[in-house]
């Protein structure tokens, strides 16, 4: 049994063991398992795993590859091999040889892949997409036999939100043309490498291999196939990159390559993160204070990794650019973006975009404080020098103030209701880029929006036509378009993850087909399909300048336009529908005379000076 | 009793009146009224008034000044002549003469003054200084007979806190040594210029001559008497200037000098500014809206001054600078910084910084965000180009940041009480300069920090050790210092400005002398002297390296240090004795063995590795 999941392990890799006078020797794992000719770095470093393996001498003969240096750590079962690509090599395979005195006792057919045509030049998500965020254990379930491997720790029980509930590559395949009929052009998913931890395991943020997919999802081949599936329907998919920590069953525990290969490896209580965030643009921290953040462990079962070791950081960053080119990515989420050593963040961020300049990767610095997530952008000129080299970063501060603005109680501030929301964006100024922000009214760590307005359908409506609006890339989480909700619980991450209707043999209601959907959902399903296709179709909502009016009187008024087109959006939070004058707005409106509703169609003439508004709505009108 | 009035109002200027076969002419005002000669920028712009002045031809013949250009507006009760001075020009009186048809009709001897020694190298309150700040009308009446003045509209009634109480400068400079002997190096009075409003004159936010000090609260004379006296103690006046607006009664309003001299004079209703502060900054507003807040009426009974017209301008750069030249300044206060036109605001800034380049102006942009605060202060970056040439500026965040991390309850957030306070420091990247902002617990705006912390004298004390200890410079606000509070209504205005006890005959209690002060209100009396004494001392609080560790278990720790001294301020949200480990800060105690407390004189050894400190309260210890 044993054996039978070792094999499973370790995909194409032959386990070469030979005994001999000198002890037991073998390779088992070779990583990355193969590369491609024609990168932009010409540098690749092949980790080599096995027992007593550095007691061998390896080398190649291949034209075009240099095996420029082998690299020996404390631990003798590896290897490192720092090969040099030449500009001209050719795809194909060769041995790497290991020898002991000369004598060659295995051979390791390694193979530089032919890179995709215009790889290198793909583009990656932008704003000109609509993003789609799936927790890949809650989606779909389209292979039962997959939800328990056998030799993998952790089983499915979909009775507890903390477990496994069977959601799968091949559910997410199967309801592409769910996802391509509601106009979403991208998919960011959860983590779905292997995660072989006892428990929690479903969030998938605890990689244990991070060069294969975890088999209660699929298979690497299931990975590409999903990528080429979307691809066929203009959907690109964005995957959930790891490099601040591992799951404690990463196979490298057991044997670490070096001492230092995760943080505090020797201690018996590893000490958590400090969590102290603004620590690193923070003038007056200290160095400790800096480690104790980057260093300290997310959780007691997520090793923190040390990207400071180059070995590691080397690692790291090809598994990402491996990731890309093997499975033809459209883009990276990187998790917990400011917790990794931040030159390392640098250096990964850099290394991605020199191999692939038109790309996208989108970081998650959690925070309210425009500033903190400011500073990681390209182009970006901090105070203490740090340079960052991110395209793209998640908009919380903006989620969190819009909300703020549709639960707070005109009595309850200074300022109108959309004080918070306005404030917040005209922090604006401090990004580079704002407009390649993604923008989001909840995610797979947050209540869901429907819950976070207390389970009010207008105030619903009004999160997800500001998403809409707002300049960036709006990311809308899996079943917020049916209003999927846990106001049991709001906050409880299990609860926040529930299953997609639908996606299980069995369920009552079912989201993909629109079986058993109340009227409530049904309207949320049309409102986010006609914004995404009113969205990919108007590139004034992608490019087009912002503009926004000082909130007044409870409402809100913001405007996107470009050559093609005009779009005003009205928000009223008055509970009584509302007069609104237009003449505050004229040098926007420029003499625009009528306007068309874009979610009802409704016209509006604007000779009278004044538009109607139902109260606690939004209005997103395109202007003629 | 009229004439009586406006002899009072006109100073030192004779008032000269003809008739002749044109009609009358005269000249009741030329401002500034006088000049010196030597400032570095030649340029000098007289205002001449007096009815149909402008039919008349001025000249001037002294060697050194060139009568450049005699402008001409259209009210022909206003002349501006543009003077230049030469760099060798001496002080000394010229006439103006004023000829109609080559006769001269009046002269006006003109004066430039010499400067006193260092005037131009005079150095600004910095952060070696502790400032206090008086709302004069409320300190201390020494003077009642100037209680009321024939002529003027507001009557005194103390009975009334929207009313004037009566203080005034001599009661000021009666208590100079009472300030002295506290600690304090710098006063910041709330402007004391002729504000003759009909009602709420009291605060002086709304000035009518810009040339001439209230006669309630004295004459120009004495203000530079009370400069002088407080330079003998070692004490630096800072005067409340106000670029934004006037006060309706400014003599101005029955005749300006050109139609845009304030903005909206020709309009009924006046708009009132949008309070739009992110507008500046906002990189999608429009130039309506950015209108909107600069050139709005802050209320209707002040009058928004246009500073985009040139003479405007002109006329407020040089009234600031005069009065800094004049009385001998140690620094300006400058209110609603971002209000007016912010062209005028950079013009303003450089303007005075140029004249005197180790002066500190400090400015009010009363926001929580740093990010739009940072914008002022010379030598920052701006997105968007502009340039400001501000060396201080008022910390609003901080001060609302630490009271929220006093007054929050630790169940209220998922970080420690004082997450905020922590959080908010670590904000000063986005400064320029942070150790020359000017810091505070309660000013003439807001409620006193007594009441903010609800009546806790255990919160005050934190409160102002953490004023003490953070870098910028403290500024105290009159009756702090006995816990002055007024917890009926503790926001209104009328209500935080009460009057301080003892500077009115018959108080029974007097801060001044000590007569009738309760326990605690000695107990802060003393508090506020030694952090002041000690502070004034101590260059580690002034110009020293601030340190801060992430809150932990409600404790908060700073360090500041220089090569002479080590200081470690200690903060404890525990209601209970806490003993603090020591080890976490071992990098920056640097092997320190032992301690004493600032404020008892308490020794401490630090050897055991753990210091114990009381529940709720500071220590502030000087570590050896």
């Amino acid at each position: 049994m044993k054996m039978k999941y070792l094999l499973t392990l370790l995909m194409s890799i032959t386990i070469l063991s030979f005994s001999h006078a000198k002890g037991k020797v073998s390779i088992d794992r070779v990583e990355p398992a193969f590369w491609w000719a024609g990168m932009v770095n010409p540098e690749l470093q092949v980790l080599v795993h096995g027992e007593n393996i550095n007691d061998l001498d390896p080398s190649i003969a291949y034209e075009g590859v240099t095996l420029e240096q082998v690299i020996k750590v404390e631990n003798p079962n590896y290897l490192f091999l720092n090969l040099k690509l030449s500009e001209t090599v050719e795809p194909g395979k060769f041995p790497i040889q290991f020898k002991r005195k000369g004598k060659v006792v295995f051979t390791y057919d390694y193979e530089l892949k032919a890179r995709a045509k215009n790889s290198a030049n793909r583009k990656g998500f932008s704003n000109e997409d609509v993003m789609y965020l799936i927790t890949p254990d809650r989606f779909a379930n389209a292979i039962p036999e997959n939800d328990h491997v056998e030799g993998m720790y952790e089983d499915t029980d979909r009775s507890d939100n903390g477990k496994r509930h069977g959601g799968d590559l091949q559910g997410i395949i199967d309801n592409l043309d769910y996802l391509k009929g509601l106009g979403f052009t991208a998919i960011w998913i959860c983590p779905v490498l292997e995660s072989n931890q006892v428990d929690y395991s479903y969030h998938g943020y605890a990689i244990t291999d991070y060069y294969k997919v975890d088999a209660r999802y699929g298979s690497n081949e299931d990975y590409v196939r999903l990528v080429d599936e979307a691809k066929k329907r203009g959907i690109k998919i964005i995957m959930d990159q790891v490099e601040n920590h591992a799951g404690l069953n990463h196979w490298w525990t057991k044997d670490l390559p070096t001492k230092d290969w995760y943080h505090s490896a020797d201690k018996a209580v590893k000490p958590t993160t400090n969590h102290n965030r603004s620590s690193l643009a923070d003038p007056y921290t200290t160095p400790s204070e800096k480690r104790a953040f980057s260093d300290g462990w997310f959780v007691d079962r997520m090793p923190d990794l040390n990207q400071s070791n180059p070995l590691m950081s080397k690692y790291l960053i090809q598994n990402s650019i491996w990731w890309v080119e093997y499975a033809g990515l459209g883009g990276i989420r990187q998790d917990t973006f400011s917790y990794p050593d931040p030159e390392f963040m640098s250096d990964w961020s850099r290394s991605i975009m020199e191999e692939y300049p038109n790309f996208n990767i989108v970081g998650e610095e959690w925070t309210s404080n425009p500033a903190l997530i400011a500073r990681w952008q390209v182009g970006k000129v901090n105070t203490n020098g740090y340079k960052c080299y991110m395209p793209s970063m998640m908009d919380f501060p903006n989620q969190e103030a819009f909300v703020k603005s549709l639960n707070v109680s005109p009595d309850e501030s200074w300022q109108d209701s959309f004080g918070a929301a306005h404030g917040m964006l005209a922090n604006d100024f401090l990004y580079v880029d704002p407009y390649n922000l993604v923008t989001f009214m909840d995610n797979h760590d947050m209540a869901r929006i429907y819950d976070q307005v207390n389970q009010n359908y207008d105030l619903y409506q009004m999160a997800m036509v500001y998403l809409y609006t707002l300049r960036g890339i709006p990311q809308v989480y899996y079943g917020t378009e049916i209003t999927l909700s846990y106001p049991e619980n709001p906050g409880d991450h299990g609860g926040l993850r529930i299953d997609m209707p639908g996606g299980w043999e069995g369920d009552k209601v079912n989201a993909f087909t629109g079986e058993g959907l109340n009227e409530q959902q049904k309207n949320a399903q049309n409102l986010i399909k006609k914004l995404n296709q009113y969205r990919t179709k108007t590139t004034a909502l992608q490019t087009g300048k912002l503009v926004h009016y000082y909130p007044k009187n409870e409402t809100y008024v913001m405007f996107r336009f470009d050559e093609k087109t005009k779009v005003m959006t009205i928000f009223n939070k008055n509970a009584d529908k509302t007069e609104l004058k237009l003449d505050r707005f004229n040098e926007t409106l420029k003499g625009a005379k009528s306007a068309t509703d874009i979610l009802t169609g409704k016209k509006y003439d604007l000779s009278s000076g004044v538009i109607s508004i139902e109260g606690t709505s939004a209005l997103m009108l395109e202007l003629k």
